[in-house]
Formats: structure tokens, sequence, C-alpha cells
């Protein structure tokens, strides 16, 4: 019992997180205001219809995105058998925590006024979407780090996420409105090198609760569910209004079916005796809300949104057969939830469809509407080639950033008075949780139970 | 084992699929265009404001309507014990095929502009509410099809979906924006159809597999519980903004609360020694979004909806009770999820109240709004009663498309190369799924808990 | 087995029901009718864009309250391992039946228009607060009640929440656009003091049933993390278009996000060995949202709004640990959710910090939009101060009523009639539902199992 709350966040977690949260509070304090859209000196309502409010203007909400955020990764990371409320649950501070800290890093990188950070809708939506690349990181380290570990974790990458972020769209010009390349790609190849830095050769240990129970399966179809219904709007929450929006809505729509269509086929054509593998229609099927991450606003044809997300779905789908062993056995990295098929690899297709859809672009293919995708091209400043070369700058960029910053990460996540949870620990609720039975009888006696347990 | 791999999807599935996606593939590239209004080249930001845009017009957007179908009828047949893989997966698997084929068909019947489909906001609304028609078929035949037979029944009921819409809606001028008679009925009495032709004498020997678990019933109750939400969306999607959708939105919403009170008073009347029955919960509380499909956007009255849907829910749980048994025993129709109970006897309940609704049209009651509901008669060309003949022919017209459709659909289904599932295998996930055990100590041991199964 | 039949709702329940439903169908069809604008003789649609209904200029809609109420009050009271289906279930008979009679209270204290009600999309979002509250005081006594009771409870709860939130909202001026006050104090107390009257002595009897189970809590974290997504819509559904709700979402997010961290920074610092607890995580989490329930559309300022969620996260922890077993111990109130700790004692901070952010209101800070926020202090109709006392009284009243009603209520709900359940069966679906097993064996043989559970 003494090793036990070693293991534990006990004593550091809190303080940690109390430090944490009253610093960013400074920072609030010093620098975030409300935007003047919901300031309520500023909103002159006399004189605006309340259409004229962005807030009523994106159809899209952050509501929209935050579902994605808390539901879809909340759950589909359940899937593990005995690590169920670590899933949901840390997933629901990190991204708490990613949001204010995002808030911060993203207003200072974008939006600071006079000295000011101004929030509202749009630095929600694009605080969310930070959130949504430390969860991605989450799932390639899930069940082998501990909290602080964690919190650490995003307070980098947050950081990291902020720079990149800045440095496609804001110095390169890149577009990458559902973030194939900010969210997917970092969040994925960040996580990647952090868990190859924290390599653990004795895993084995915990191997035999690294996989799901039937119901736990279906827990994580609930994250499936709902990140496939509000892909659309995750995508086209940051687009521009009008046609770009709605555009953005069709292709990741499209892509998404021809995705789930081309995982089923492919997980009846690999599996044992013709059988489908839930792991596959859980993730791989939501690969083409990846892919069309950059291009879903360009103007990729419906047909073109079918195609990458069959393209992606496949990818995909033999990533988790075939290259996720690999993956582990030669270049020891161990992905738990298979972010690298999920996320690193359909990003990396996307950032690259982006790259072509880019350089096809024509002022006949795009008329009036130029302007809002490309806006460097529309003016003149630069070719469509030109804006092609750029976009692919921004996926070495996100690429470099994210595992030379996963790297460092990984290093400092090994420093051993954060807690991580011993080889034969892992994937298990019990060390953070006081956790009660499976069943009615267990569950009355659950302390027995637990000692039983832990002494085995 | 060489058996089990006879049975299974292996071989036929992928095939299959990989063909549809490639003709779907094709025929997009061939037919389908954005919408001038998700058009970069054809929507000019400078001249119109994004509230001009349908896509922010429509309130109740696609994703509302999505979450209907994949969130709500995927968990709502979730219930049983040991399909619960298939009832999510294969519902996600049939919509989104028919997401994709119905976009081609319901753009050849409606919206073919110079040979092309133009798709957009609309179309992904129509798309989502032919799914939900194929997955009430889908309820009929829960547990005793394989996912080619699925599929391919997807694939004929789609055509004849569409063509009922065209006929109704285009020939007939019938109002049905919620579809009691498009979606629910034609759904339900086409699945009906199919299941009597699939008869199957000795289902007996799966019958101890068909029920839930107690944890079972609790995701089904997710559906549930996300279709009453969304349903008032679901109904209003198609309507005409403005009094049209907000009016919509009001009597489902009412008609809802009071089929789940009507269910309740009912399941415990009927009930032995009083006690409660998940199942007319899960689905007989719905009933009153059925009911009132066609009627919902008509001055139904408050009163009207309450009324209609204590009606629904009574019939509906009386349904569950005394006439399922009998469907099965005297009809030898086999309905999984007693879909005639929710879509079927409500939907003809509220086709008929359609009828009687717009029988009592007036301009008075609609004034300058009766342009809107009923463009046949406001325009002189039709008087109400006119209309109401009308409504009662597309229900007629409905039953016939359905019940022979389906008839025909299950002749075909019963090819012996589609491998349905033997008798005995019924209900049961294991055939098609790679599926882990209940509780941690069989997933550790879950191949020898297989074959131990099996065996027995 | 004759003795069940009288603990159960046997022959009462569908009759009470019936009675219930038919007076209310006759007061919908005597009183209520639709607002203009969902009227189709009374909505000029050629006039009028559709951005001037009502029904579209509301962004966050009766839907996203609908969510709020059903899925996530629902399944966070579904932690109970034996209660899921009466957790879930009477949340839905409860919210129903609160809708339906709301709609005519509410009516009657605040839209009675020439001696009608007129509904529309502000009723629904009405009525659907008002079921919220309902639903707290349902927390209090979950389990312990029987349907009936729970019936009676709701008609009563429904008539003093209209009362308590006219006389706060109309006579006293009181702002609670979240209802800090009129739904989370009123629905805590109301409860809590019910439970007072309901005391249970014996209860110990049924101790082994008042806990969760592994998936039980994972499903009561579905109720959490769509009220932790949804509500910043809840809050600012009733506040005004403009920078009101764009104000209230952003206060509301970012007290969410504070109180979820000083959940987990309290539930480890006082977890034995430092472990999380997930009734903290599931309830004090969501303590940031009801914090704000007044001041979130006021000027808090993104600080404020911190501050608070994170002392209200810390408050309910602390609740939870060391105040609910005293209030059963030493106060005789068994709160069966802890609705104290996250309703009451976060309502009347709300309430607390109401009354301070509305005295420190000044013209400077809220410009042109002090009209919108505090109609009589811009009118120089009352001071700052003064509003602040109105607050303050606001919150007495509340009180008052809250713990008066409930305690008469709980005096009404005695009466032997009404059939609840004895000391032993607490926390217990069988004796109101068909019950399965818990897994397929068990299901087989579940009327076997159920006697042998009822004889031990």
């Amino acid at each position: 019992m003494r090793m036990r709350s070693r293991l534990t966040a006990g004593g550091t977690c809190p303080g940690s997180l109390r430090e944490d949260v009253g610093a960013t509070a400074i920072l609030f304090a010093v620098f975030v205001r409300y935007d003047p859209d919901a300031d309520a000196a500023l909103w002159h309502w006399g004189n605006r219809s309340s259409s004229d409010n962005e807030f009523y203007f994106r159809y899209p909400s952050f509501q929209d995105v935050h579902v994605m955020v808390f539901v879809g990764f909340g759950f589909l990371m359940a899937f593990l058998q005995r690590y169920g409320f670590s899933s949901v649950a840390f997933t629901f501070l990190l991204a708490a925590f990613a949001l204010q800290w995002a808030t911060l890093v993203q207003g200072f990188f974008h939006s600071m006024h006079g000295g000011r950070i101004h929030v509202g809708v749009q630095s929600m939506i694009n605080a969310d979407f930070c959130a949504a690349a430390v969860l991605i990181s989450f799932g390639a380290v899930l069940g082998k780090t501990g909290p602080v570990q964690l919190l650490l974790m995003a307070l980098l990458e947050v950081l990291l996420f902020g720079l990149n972020e800045f440095v496609l769209l804001s110095v390169l010009g890149v577009k990458d409105a559902g973030g194939s390349m900010t969210i997917h790609t970092f969040g994925a190849y960040f996580g990647l090198a952090l868990s190859r830095v924290l390599y653990r050769p004795q895993l084995e240990k915990s191997r035999h609760r690294q996989g799901s129970v039937y119901h736990s399966d279906l827990f994580a179809m609930i994250g499936t569910i709902f990140l496939w219904t509000f892909w659309p709007s995750f995508n086209s929450a940051p687009t521009m209004p009008g046609d770009g929006q709605h555009r953005t809505s069709l292709n990741t729509y499209y892509s998404l079916t021809a995705s789930t269509l081309s995982t089923f086929a492919l997980s009846a054509l690999v599996g044992e005796h013709g059988r489908l593998d839930m792991v596959h229609i859980q993730n791989a099927a939501l690969a083409g809300g990846v892919v069309v991450g950059t291009s879903g606003e360009m103007m990729l044809t419906p047909f073109g949104a079918l195609a990458a997300g069959f393209l992606a779905g496949t990818v995909s789908t033999l990533g988790f057969k075939f290259f996720t062993p690999v993956l582990e056995a030669k270049f020891k990295v161990q992905d738990t939830c298979g972010v690298h098929n999920l996320h690193g690899m359909p990003g990396v297709l996307g950032a690259l469809l982006g790259v072509l859809v880019a350089g096809l672009a024509t002022h006949e293919a795009y008329g009036d509407g130029l302007g809002s995708v490309f806006p460097l091209v529309a003016g003149g400043r630069r070719s469509a080639t030109a804006q092609a070369v750029f976009q692919l700058c921004g996926l070495l960029v996100t690429l470099t950033f994210a595992s030379v910053g996963g790297g460092l990460g990984g290093l400092l996540l090994r420093l051993p008075f954060l807690g991580p949870p011993p080889d034969s620990q892992c994937f298990e609720d019990r060390i953070y949780w006081e956790v009660p039975g499976e069943r009615e009888e267990e569950a009355q006696g659950s302390l027995g139970a637990e000692e039983t347990d832990t002494r085995a």
C-alpha cells in the first residue's frame, strides 16, 4: 500500500494543478478581455442586427467542436477494459486545462490588441482545436502515463501547437481549416515521438489489460459515432461563412461515408475468416474526416472527397492491421490507440492532398470565392504553384516541430518524480481511482476484491 | 471453423463493397456538382449576406438529422445482448452506403439541372432521411441477415424510396415533411415484407439470444433519448423556414411528451404486477415523433399534437404487448425491433392524421401561410378535400411500393450465396466480428472462451 | 409475489397518469395557442425575413436545452448499479410530464394574452428549465420514491417553480438567466426538504445497492460530458441575443474549465492514497456551470468566471467528501446524488455572485448594453445597489419557497397509498421493471434468478 501511494498523483497532482490554475488565473486577469462582440459596452445593439454578431454568424458553433473534443475523443479512448475512468476523465482534465492555456497561448500569437487578448466564439473554437491535438497525443501514450505527466505534456504541447499554428497560418500563409496539419499531423507525431522516448520494453507485463471487453467497445462506439456526426462542423467551423462552410461540410460528409465503406471492406478482407474488427470500425472509419482537413474548404469536388475518403480509410485500416505491430517491434513506438493510423498517416495524406488541390486552384474554378480560400493567390501575391509549395513547407514544419518537440517533451516526462505507472500497472484505473467492482456482489466487497487483485 | 468462414462476409462483403464504392465514385465523378450555395465560383460573397445562404438559413441542420440516424437508430438497436457490435456498426455501414447512393438516386429524381446533380445542405438532409428508412427496415430483420444481404437490401430500398418519394411529393403533390409515409410507413412495411419472405421457422434455436441484458438496455436508451431530443429538428428540417419550422418543432415536441406519458401509463397497466417494460419505453415513447411526421407542419394545434401523441403511444405499446406475438405466430413476420409498432402503425396513423388535417385546411386558419404549407390549395388548383384525397392516395402508394418492393427484395435476399446466418447463429456478433470477452478474465482467454461457447 | 404487486405502481400509476394526461390535454385545448411566430396565419413571410423569426434568432435552441435535460440529467443519475432503468426512464417520464405541465403553469404566470397561452421556442426553453429543476429534486430522492410519488412531486414542484420564477423575474425584477436561483437553488432545496421529510432511518438495509459498478460510472459520465458541453447554451438560451448570449457562453465555458481543474486537484488531495473519486468528477466538475447561472450574462470578466468556477468546484468537491455524510448523520437528509453539492451550494454561491456583480454594475462597464442586462438600472428606476439588494431578496424568497414547499410536498408524499418502495428495496429497479439478467446465462434464466434474489 505504501508503494502504491507513491505511484499515484497524490501530493503532486493537486499541487501542480493548483499552481497551474493560479498562474493561469493571474494571466487571465491581466491579459484577457471580452471580444467587442461579447462586450456589453462595445456591442451596439441599436446599430447592428444580431446576424452581424459573429456568435450567430458561425453556424457550426464552438459547441459542436466541444462535442467532438469531449464526447468524441473521451469515449473513443474508453475501449480499454480497465482504463475507462482514466480515458474519459483524463480527457476531461486535459481538455479543460488545454482550453484555458490555449486561450492564452493562441491569444498571444494571434489576437493581441493593445496588449490584451480578446476572447469570443473564435477563440473558443481555436482553443478547442488545440485541445483536440493534445488529446490525439494522449491517445498515443494512453495507459502508460500518469496525470502529472499528462498535464506537463499538455503544457508543452499547447505552447508548441500555438507556435506551429502561428508559423503555418500567419508566417507561411498556409491554409489548413480542419487541421490536417496543425491538429492531426502535429498531435499524432508529437504523441508518437513522446511515446518513443517513453518506450517501455517491459510493457508485456500489462499486455493482458491492453484490450477491450464487449461493452467497452460499445462505449468506444459512442465516441466514434459522435466524431463522425460532428466532423463536418469541426472542419467547417473556422472556414469562411458562406459557400466556404457549406462546401467544407459537404466534402467532409462525403469523405466520411467513403472512408466508412472502405474500412468495412478492408477490415473483412484482412480479418481472419473474413470477420470484421471493431478497432478498425471505431477508428479507420473516421479517417475521411482527417484527410479533408486541409482541402475541405477548397474546390475538391464531391468525387474528390469520395476518393480521398476511400484512400484514407484504406490506408488507416491497413495501418492498424500491419503497421502498428511493426511500429512497436521495429521502431519501439507503442501507440495505444493507433493514432498513427487515424491521425498520423491520414493527416499527412490530407496535407499532401492540400498541396495538390491548392496547386490546381484557378480563378476560373473559384471565381469570386478565390479571395476567401486563397487570399494571397487572389491578391496576386502568390501563384497557385507557390501556394502549393508553401503548403508542403507547412507539412514539413509541422512534422519537424512535432517530432522534435515530442522527443524533448518525452525526455522531460521521464523525470522520475512525475510518477509514471510501473510496467505491470499500465492500462489500469486502480492506481488513480477508487474503483468499484464490475458487478453487484463485487461492488459490495470491492475493497476485498481490490486487495486480491493487487496481490495477484 | 471451416464452416464458420463460409457463414461470414469474408470474400463476399469486401468484394461487393469495393464494386459498390467504385461504381458510386464513378457516378459521382460524372454527375455530382456543388450546389451554387456551396460553390466558390457561383456564390457571390460581396452581393449577398450569409443569411441568404441556405446553409445558414435552415436552423435544424443536416447534423441534427445525422445525430438521429447514427446515434439514435444505431444505439436503439443495440439492445440485443450479443448483437451490439453488429447493431451499431451495421447501422454505420448501411447509413454511409445509403447516404452516397441516395444522393445519386434522389438527385436523379429531384434535382437534375442540365444533367448534373447539385448537392448541398438540402441533398444531405434528403439522403439522411432515406438512410433512416433503410435503418427502419434493418430493424425488422435485425440479427437474421448478413452484411451482404443488408447492403443489397439498401441498394434496392434506396432506389424504391427515391421513386416512392418522387411519386408522392412531385407527382401527387402530397405533403409529408417529417416522413410519416415516405420514411416510417415505407421503411417499416418494406422491412416487414422482406422479413416475411425470409421467415425462419427454426428461429427458436437462437431465441435465447433474442433479448437484452441489463446494460444493453441502457445502451439502447442512449438511442431513445437522442431520437426523442432531436426529433423536432428531424421533422422540421425539410419544412419551410419561418413559421413552418417553428410550428413543426412545437407539434413534435408536444406529441412526444404525450406519447411518453401514455407509454408509461399503458406499460404499467399491461405489465405483470404493474411492472414497466423497457422495450415499451425505448420504443413506444417515440411514436409521438412518427405520428406527426405528416401533419407537424400543418395547423395541428398544440392540443391536436398532444392527442395524436397520446394515441400513438397507446397504439404502439399495445402493439408491442399484444400484436408482435400474433404477427409472428399468425402472419409469420419476425420483427426483431418491433418496427411495426414504432414506425408501421404510427406511420399509418400519421398519414391518416395528415389526411384529416389537410382536409380541414382553410384560408382562415393558415392565412398567408397557406402557400407554404399547401401551395396547390393556395394557388386554387386544388380544394382542401382534394388535397386530403391525394394524401390518402400517397399512403396507399407507399404501402403498395413498400410491400411489393420488400417482398421482391426478400426473394432476392434468399439467394444462397449472400451468406445469411444459420438459424442457430442469429442475433450473434461472433460470426461477423472478432469479439472480446465480457469481462477481464474472459477477455484474456477469449479464444478459449469462444471455443467453449461455440461448442456448447 | 402478492406483496410486490402492492409496492409497485400497478393500478395507481397508469390511473393517475391517465388522469394527468387527460386533464392536461383539456387545458391545452382551452388555453394553448401557437405563438404568432409559429402561426401560419400570423406570420407574414413576405414582409419579414426568417431572421426576424425568434426561432432562428436564438442560436442556442430549445434542442440544446433538451439535450441537457434528457441526456445530461438522465445519464448522470444512471450511476447506481441496479437503478439504471429507473434513473434514465423516470427522468424521461418526469421531464415529459413537467414539460406539458410547465407550459400551462408558466404560461399562466407569464404569457397569457387575451386568455390564451402562446407557445413558441421561448415557452419550450422555459418549460425545459422547469423540468431541469424537477430532475434536480429527483436526484435528492433517487431510489427512495416510486413513480406515483415522483409524479405528484413534479405536479407540486412545477406549480411552485412557476410561482417562484414569477415573483423573482416579474415582481422583484431579479436577473437569473441561467437559473442559479430559480433552477438550481430551488430544485436542490425543494428536493432536500422533501428528502428530509421522507427520511428513512432503516435505509441501511439497501445500502449495498447505493453505489456504482464500473460500467454504471461510465454511463454516468455520458451525462456529465453532455451537461458540460451543452451548459454554455443552457445558460445563454434565455439571455438577450447579441453580446449577451455571446458573453454568457464565454463565462460559462471558462467557469466550467476552472471547476473541472479544481475538482481534479481537490479530489486527489482528499482521496485516500491520492486517488481520484469518480463521484467528484461526475458532479463537482459541473459546478462551474451552476455558479455563473445568475452572473453569466453580466460583465463578470473572463477572470471572474475562472475564479467563480474554481471556487464552485472546490466547494462542491469538499461537500461530497465531508458534508454529505454530515447531512445524513446530523440533519437526517439523505441526498442520493449529492444535489446539495452540485446544485445547492453552487447555486447559492451563484446567487451571491450575482448580488456582487449586480452591485458593481456601472454605465461605464456596460455602455449601451446596460439596458439589456439591467433594464431597471438603465431606465433609472433602480440603482445598482438596489438591484443587488433585490437579487439577495430573490435568493431568500427562493430558499423559502423551496424549503417550505419541499417540506409540505414531503408530507403529502408520505401518504401510504402512493406506494413508496420498502426500506430493503430502495435503489432497486426490480420492483418497477421487468429486469433482464446482467449477462447472457442469467438473462436466459432471469425469472429464476429474480426469485432467488427476492427470496434472499
